[in-house]
């Protein structure tokens, strides 16, 4: 099992940020694969719940209201470590992500590509992978 | 030197739900490290200057101005890849970055721990580095 941890801050919600709804945009990695994973927001209210329960609470702008990710579908995520932006207006959260973070069931909600080179240029270990299949050859 | 390209997009900025001010946000990871530099903005201009120049261009909330990363600074963003998020309204781009993305000089402006884990449990790769100490002791 996961072990769910208690966190403390030191940084106050008064002195990020926010905008003019007060809330702050969190970028959401998990902590194993670096893949980002989904941005979501808190108010203050939600960045507390977040840092004393270690499960990534989230204010949802559509529902008006506080979420609990994963508190329905299952899929939480435990808190490894937060960090806020130098001009203090956008966190970023490392996570231990049970199932998958996007609610159309795909491991990261960024998984439509608009632009960009394939994997063969853009993954710098796709290289070993070439030449495992030449050695196979 | 880094290869400059031109890319095309297969998504439309008009399909995008922006906030109040016709923005996206954007999050910026390095295509190499994985690690999540900066999260900036854009709108329909700055969106496809990228796609066009291949160098990351925002839109700078603060001076209300487009912004040509590294312009000034030199530490231009090589966009290696634009992906949309499941509700279209955040955009992640993997870039190859020259020098460092913070204006701190900090490689990224999510340099300011707020809560959670030391190294030694958060990076996966620490345990190695433990291994290590133990033989050299």
């Amino acid at each position: 099992g996961i072990e769910v941890s208690s966190f403390e801050a030191n940084i106050e919600f008064s002195e990020f940020k926010t905008d003019d709804q007060g809330l702050v945009p969190v970028v959401v990695q998990n902590y194993r694969t670096q893949e980002v994973l989904m941005v979501a927001y808190m108010n203050e209210e939600a960045y507390y719940k977040t840092i004393k329960t270690g499960k990534m609470t989230y204010y949802s702008r559509s529902r008006q209201e506080l979420w609990v990710k994963g508190e329905t579908s299952g899929h939480t995520q435990y808190l490894k470590s937060l960090d806020i932006d130098c001009d203090k207006d956008t966190l970023l959260a490392k996570v231990d992500q049970v199932g998958a973070a996007c609610h159309t069931g795909s491991p990261t909600c960024f998984y439509t590509r608009i632009s960009g080179e394939t994997e063969a240029t853009s993954n710098p270990l796709y290289v070993f992978k070439h030449l495992y299949d030449v050695i196979v050859d």
